[in-house]
């Protein structure tokens, strides 16, 4: 039996690659490629598995939000919701997003470093359930904004904890040299609760922080929640302020190819909640709120992307290269970070892979490509491509570079497919240019 | 007087940015930021410098083609065809858009490494003027297609003349890796020209290539063009096919910063030109009808992008932060290239860049600058912030990530702004979602 690095991937007695028990090649055939494909059901079972392990360990006193950066569609606003999970948006057009699905704004913790003005009248307006600020420019901002609607808005600090996750660094946020939040190390931190508390429209209820991305270790977690607690005993005793909700952000590693080993979600959350347990008795502070933001770790591994070879180039003594109908206009994950991931001959699925080829996009670029050197099952031109775990940043990374529409996307659930997001139409495409 | 990397900036009585005399302060506040903003009088200069020099060198046996995929819009082709200068396009959607925008079919080159089958289609139903044939699969495919349609297709096949150009890994594609075209020093050229003489309904009619990207030397364009009219001859003594056109592709340096040289076009062309009529005499060989297609070097240097100051983050003994209304959704180049360019606070133009600040975006990614450590007037919250030379691969580039609505352009002729391209709005990013 075939291992896949997707939990839900699978050969069908035709040979096929399948995904939730559907027939991938019949998706292509059906819908199209380039085409997303996500499994609904592995994105609920990665929701309720956050959910209730939440449950478990902080009884009701937690709340896991879907970092909708991710995957920001109506769809995943909608299963996120039916999950029992609340949001976390980035920007104007994912709060707008959200609401359009029916997420309850109460719901939603609006997070940016540098959210513009109109955003924050639109998230006050709408009574977002908190804003994470991160800033003294924006700190200000938010109370003249809640001033003139009349309002008091619940706000948690975006803090830099100074944690190195030994991750990329374009996803290395929790140290001092980041474009986010305020430095405890420096005071920074201390001083923005101290402006906060002299100000009339804000309530702050705590702080968040975010230390990296796709991070395999729990070490770095534990140190995080172990100095945020610290830091909440330092607000009470210097600033004299209670804070009573604690974000942990997201970071959470996935499963890209064989050589990653995440941690699972209980036993992270498990050692987060026993060192924040300890930390609040040694400081005498009652247990806070807690708020887990976890969004490639729900969708990344419950989504793959389908393409069409057009042709394969065999240079002798140099290389294979396989192209396809997609590339960094769709995934620009390998173009920006050399992110690996695995890949499959769809229809050929229970071929052996040993044929190594470099997969490279239509774009107009060198650059393009989705991966290099990777094992396959030798493909020609007609064939169907699998790229694995491409259900995170893809989509919501996607570019019309060249002017190439974006692809549509599929669920599946319950073995049942259908459209969640229509591909884009050449007419789409100049939809904004005046004549 | 003040000198920037764009010919056409400078600074009014009020100390602000001007571009093409406009203040740019003033195009922030009419159309709000982030803004794309285009000299149409620097372009339309630019299109006319090529055309005059191919005119003089090579008296109307050459044709200069616009690389569209630096910048696809309406009002693009439409400036191009003003000029007299043909298009290349590199997918369906960018020969939807110059058709659209009335360009004459014939007057398109059509490019790509990996065509689909439906672009295929289109673009020959469509008679466009020349398809560049990138490999062995695509060329079968064409005569399958015209075949079809009771039509003969022109062709030219992109060749790998294995010139190295010294630029960037991610855009130097002359060499045999790479994942355009065919190459001259393993017979692979010589072998699909064979192919394609016993083929109906293609005309074998040219060669085609393309060394690079922002190129500052003029000795890979010679090389390059003798190394082409070399092939072309052995083509017409082994193969028996007399290729008359030679299309030479683009590539040619702009100023990002102060560093950067161009060579001025002129200068390429001619030295080009005594090769290629060297060679030709050489050879015994008629002059072929020649392509030159620039695609950054007529708009980059034409276009900033203005921007909004959200806060400023001083952190001591560490780095300042500028953070802006827009990132890596408006203009990924830095995160994907780490390119360099040039800054200037737009309401404060006139004063010293003393200050050195890191400009980051406000995407939710560490990764999300625009440029480290560049100089820069101090700026606070609220000032505009003009980005240079953004004309080429921005717009083109941009994304909806984090869902962040793509920003208008304007362009400047004459001293009067218009609105070229609408700025997207939040019913836009999700007009394709099923609900």
């Amino acid at each position: 039996m075939k291992q896949f690095v997707m939990e839900s991937a699978g050969v069908n007695k035709q040979g096929r690659l399948t995904l939730g028990g559907v027939d991938t090649v019949y998706l292509a055939e059906k819908y199209s490629t380039p085409l997303y494909v996500m499994d609904e059901d592995v994105v609920i079972k990665n929701c309720l598995a956050y959910k209730n392990s939440i449950d478990k360990f902080y009884g009701g006193r937690g709340k896991v939000l879907f970092a909708s950066k991710a995957l920001s569609a109506v769809f995943m606003y909608k299963i996120v919701k039916e999950c029992g999970l609340g949001v976390d948006v980035v920007s104007g057009g994912e709060l707008y997003t959200a609401l359009k699905a029916g997420t309850n704004p109460a719901d939603i913790c609006f997070h940016g470093n540098s959210k513009s003005e109109q955003e924050l009248f639109e998230a006050i307006s709408q009574n977002v359930g908190r804003i994470i600020v991160d800033n003294k420019e924006e700190l200000l901002r938010i109370e003249k904004i809640a001033g003139s609607l009349n309002k008091k808005v619940k706000i948690l600090f975006r803090i830099k904890p100074g944690v190195d996750a030994h991750t990329h660094q374009f996803i290395m946020t929790g140290q001092i040299d980041s474009k986010f939040g305020v430095a405890m190390e420096n005071g920074e931190a201390l001083d923005i609760m101290r402006l906060a508390a002299t100000l009339q429209n804000v309530e702050v209820v705590g702080a968040d922080c975010h230390i990296g991305s796709q991070i395999f270790e729990v070490l770095p977690f534990k140190v995080t929640a172990e100095k945020m607690i610290d830091f909440m005993a330092q607000v009470r005793d210097e600033v004299g302020i209670t804070l009573s909700e604690l974000n942990l952000g997201g970071g959470f590693g996935i499963k890209y190819t064989e050589k990653d080993d995440p941690v699972p979600y209980e036993e992270y959350i498990k050692l987060v909640h026993d060192t924040i347990r300890d930390t609040c008795a040694k400081h005498n502070l009652e247990l806070p709120f807690i708020y887990m933001e976890p969004g490639r770790s729900i969708v990344a591994s419950a989504g793959l992307t389908l393409y069409t070879v057009s042709a394969v180039k065999e240079i002798k003594d140099v290389r294979n290269y396989v192209l396809i109908d997609g590339g960094m206009c769709d995934n620009p994950r390998y173009a920006l970070y050399k992110s690996e991931y695995s890949l499959c001959v769809a229809n050929k699925a229970a071929e052996n892979t040993d044929y190594v080829a470099t997969v490279a996009g239509k774009c107009c670029e060198s650059g393009d490509l989705i991966q290099e050197d990777v094992p396959l099952t030798k493909p020609c031109a007609g064939d169907t491509v699998a790229v694995f775990a491409t259900g995170a940043y893809n989509y919501s990374m996607a570019s019309n570079y060249n002017r190439n529409p974006r692809p549509a996307m599929v669920a599946i659930r319950g073995g049942k497919d259908r459209l969640v997001i229509k591909r884009e139409t050449y007419e789409d495409i100049i939809r904004n240019d005046v004549f």
